[in-house]
């Protein structure tokens, strides 16, 4: 059996990164799994309520990325991991963690996760997620607005404040770190297709023989 | 006396030109009109409430254009003006209009007043407020939700479907006929004192000459 292959998915808030997450999970099926970043923010417990709120969460260093480096090096090896689950509104992670199996393919997905080296040294295909400037600000607004309860003003303040500065700094640059860039204005139409078509080279002879091998079966069964 | 003179103030939506404007003429007082090419919206009585709607409104048809050259030419012949009252909400002119004094400085503002060469043509001084995508399509969503009380969805629809396009096509390549532009993230700082140093400058020896007679007498009351 092949080991996992990972996929780093990354591009800036409202790239429509996530989007092409869940749509490749759908389409991958019972063959994926999907890591996010996002689970790994350090926790601020120790920290008094008025400085939780002065982190800056788009820095790297607010992500425990020595925890998300291990548990990837641990689904390379086949292992599952246990990944943390946070609670945004304490800053903390919660008791219970998510299993998450080695599958054949490992979704990787942050803004941050082609930033830093010793992330993109563990994945196997860095994918990058552009979009323009407003396109990717009105999806924030409209998202965290509308299925986060914020004010639009502090969407406009947190953009400037924190989101767009650490954009320019750590998320825009790493783009030339990517195997494939993919518009995120057209997702759907040619995306996740670009993504499919890069697996199946990515993946070699091997596994285009081993999908082979399992077709021939299926049709197999079906002729019989 | 100096003919009025007259200064163009374009821009994409969200890019500060009104602000600008608003800044510029407190700071002109009483030496200073100002014009809205928003003001010179075609009527629409005469359509179908449905196709009404379907109106772009960000194509520079949209506008009376040959009514607002007209208005401009009085203007710099030192004739006041009676210009339209739109009312956006039935797309048609208000009975009463608006009357606009032939003053030393005219600024008139809008979208779209570098994008037509009849036009430019009447224009003393040309500037171009630039500002990001991100800045402009932000400012335009929390005006027009908290002012306008549209919904952060129509915002999205609408800059999508026609306010970007038609930025693209008309507003951002008008910048080349610029003599001034003006970054509209510093509009308080910097733009302000930018554009009084150009109406000195292009108003030539002739104002700063009346403007320095205008000094001496006020000192000598002061001294006298």
């Amino acid at each position: 059996m092949l080991r996992p292959f990972l996929v780093g998915i990354a591009g800036g808030s409202g790239s429509g990164k996530t989007t092409l997450t869940q749509l490749l999970a759908t389409r991958l099926g019972s063959r994926c799994s999907v890591v996010q970043h996002d689970a790994y923010y350090r926790q601020l417990a120790h920290l008094p309520p008025q400085e939780r709120a002065m982190v800056n969460f788009d820095h790297p260093d607010s992500l425990d990325n020595e925890l998300l480096v291990a548990h990837l090096e641990l689904l390379r090896g086949g292992t599952a991991i246990e990944q943390p689950e946070y609670d945004f509104t304490t800053h903390t992670r919660r008791a219970k963690t998510t299993s998450i199996a080695a599958r054949p393919i490992v979704l990787v997905e942050g803004i941050l996760v082609l930033s830093l080296q010793k992330l993109r040294q563990v994945l196997d295909l860095k994918v990058f997620v552009d979009a323009a400037a407003d396109v990717r600000a009105l999806r924030r607004a409209r998202r965290d607005v509308e299925e986060r309860g914020r004010t639009l003003n502090s969407v406009f303040d947190q953009w400037f404040a924190t989101v767009r500065p650490m954009h320019d700094r750590f998320v825009d640059p790493a783009r030339v770190f990517a195997d494939v860039r993919i518009d995120g204005e057209d997702l759907k139409r040619r995306g996740v297709e670009r993504i499919m078509m890069e697996l199946q080279k990515y993946r070699g002879e091997q596994s285009v023989a081993a999908l082979s091998t399992q077709r021939t079966l299926m049709s197999d069964e079906t002729s019989a």
